[in-house]
């Protein structure tokens, strides 16, 4: 293999591929980059059994080959070069990074140990990247990070018609985001790790192709497809937000409710409960506790029908916000121990996004 | 006590004090901040019986007092405030922060129980806050972290007529630096605690006081005055730094040298060793290790006298060469197991640096 890049492409890619493979294996060879020459460039792809990646860069090769190197190690020396033009040629037993003045030497790994990189499953549909990205931040956050419990650490994706509904929960909160879908085979509903698509959200750009068979699931952008295993298990369906109980709704500021709830949620009690007392046009969030003290902090709020108070863990609250900052937020308040929901009071929103919050006892006072 | 106060003034007062107060403590009365009005504003002051502090912030008095709160919530919810004017004000066994839409309530602590705040010392003297806080990031950075060996834990601060000579080493690699300084008293030789001029680096602005007796040392700006208890020990003599033997000058660029230093160590073995190879007009920065490879950068350079080559851990050579960013940066080179002193060829710099480190054995190649 001898091949001349541009710096900066190789090494986006390499650095891509290293965010995108997990990392936690111990064996080398799973840890490593399979660089293979094509016609224009060269390919780097990965995998550790469960998550595989593929990604292209264009190249002028002068000499085809197929290595493996160690992946992390060959991200960055690349990304710490700065000059415009790069080479890339096996030297013996090393992969050599060459520029005018440098020449940094890697062990080349047995690439014929390497277990190979799956192919993605058949194109599903695609989605617009922005939307798909500013969807996964909220939802992707929502599911659980508790291994124990695999179902409530996957994303459901699924195509509805012309949507794209994305839902997780751990349990104690609900994110459902739907969005505009263009598809190409009928079917696709797979529960997807919340973990690989939080990172799809840090990286995905243009357009984003979803590809999905029985057991895997691909996702592609750009010159990178990125596939992974499904989870198991029926994901609880998101048709449970019923909203039948509504009593109590409020709109407000978004960005004012949670600098507020931040500063208020500053006195709040071991279990970090904050409660909203709802009034005649504005709403009271209060905490007490006996070390720290309380707070009180009134907003202006617009509030119809009942005057149903509820009360939430202040981290989920300022989860449930942060997706409607920049705008303004209804919160659908319901009596009991029934979750409160907080969408967007504003209709044309091409992303629909629901954030269902479960109550808590109030705090003392 | 009942006052109102810019926000924003207060908040930062109170955000300064945390941070020059540690916070080791587990003693809520030494973990509180004491705020007791003046004519004209509110001093905040703490000790941790070896550090003490004391800010001035002006505010409208409306009632007169003296109360001890715990330190840290009360700079968090200034903090978190978006208005404009804050008002405080002793409510029973509370002290309330309160806004026109907001009460914060923090409970009071007992201040009769408090140890008190001592006075700086004597002043000593003047220093350009820039100037001391430029020289203290390389020289309190170079100080031991290890407190089993406290007197490398220190920054030796000596008045040398008009100059201010910091020094701190930690066996492996020394700073010293000699800034303009106007003196008020005759003596200054106190072994400053690294940690607090760190963090007073961090914060000083405008000209710097220096305080100090024969047990505490006092640093005073602005509206700030932190002092602290003198670590014992005499520090070794920077005048150690003798250059007797150099028989190797190389000049070159800083920030060059810096980015290739940062590549090639990529390379290196599990020591972080880097042999600097020194030729007719360039140097060559060599890397290798068994697991990882080898590395090497050839750098332009003005090179006089001989061709000794050392080697250095890279991490110290990159603190070395963090001060002379920006500009060019001389190595003066000795034989055999002394050290290297980094130094700007710069003589019109109003701030003197040198950067002393000490080689290593070269890497195995």
């Amino acid at each position: 293999m001898d091949l001349t890049a541009t710096t900066t492409d190789l090494a986006n890619a390499a650095a891509e591929a290293v965010r995108l493979l997990p990392g936690r294996t111990l064996d080398p060879v799973l840890a490593g980059l399979l660089l293979t020459t094509t016609d224009d460039g060269v390919v780097l792809a990965g995998s550790d059994r469960e998550r595989a990646i593929r990604l292209s860069c264009s190249a002028a090769v002068h000499t085809p080959g197929r290595v493996l190197v160690p992946a992390k190690p060959f991200a960055e020396t690349l990304r710490a070069l700065d000059v415009p033009m790069v080479r890339i040629a096996v030297e013996g037993a090393r992969l050599a990074v060459r520029t005018p003045n440098a020449r940094f030497a890697l062990p080349l790994l047995d690439a014929d140990l390497h277990p190979g990189v799956p192919t993605a499953p058949p194109l599903a549909g695609s989605v617009d990247g922005d939307l798909f990205v500013a969807a996964l931040t909220t939802v992707a956050a929502t599911a659980s990070r508790d291994e124990a419990l695999p179902l409530f650490t996957g994303v459901r994706v699924r195509a509805d018609g012309d949507r794209l509904v994305l839902a997780a929960t751990d349990r104690y909160r609900m994110a459902v985001a739907s969005l505009p879908w263009t598809p190409v085979a009928a079917d696709l509903d797979a529960l997807i790790p919340a973990t690989l698509l939080a990172e799809v959200a840090r990286q995905a750009r243009g357009q984003v192709a979803l590809h999905v068979d029985d057991n895997r699931v691909g996702l592609a952008w750009d010159n990178s497809v990125v596939t992974t295993a499904l989870l198991d298990g029926s994901f609880l369906s998101e048709s449970k937000l019923v909203l039948s109980a509504v009593d109590t709704t409020v709109e407000l500021d978004a960005d004012a409710l949670l600098a507020a709830v931040r500063r208020v949620a500053l006195y709040a009690d071991s279990r970090g409960v904050l409660k909203i007392e709802v009034g005649d046009n504005e709403i009271r969030l209060r905490t007490a506790d006996q070390q720290a003290g309380e707070a009180e902090e009134t907003l202006k709020a617009d509030v119809s029908d009942g005057r149903t108070s509820p009360s939430f863990q202040s981290r989920f609250l300022i989860d449930a916000l942060k997706p409607f900052s920049g705008g303004r937020v209804r919160l659908a308040i319901q009596p009991g121990m029934r979750a409160t929901v907080f969408s967007s009071p504003n209709a044309e929103e091409v992303m629909d996004l629901r954030y269902m919050v479960a109550p808590m006892r109030p705090p003392a006072t």
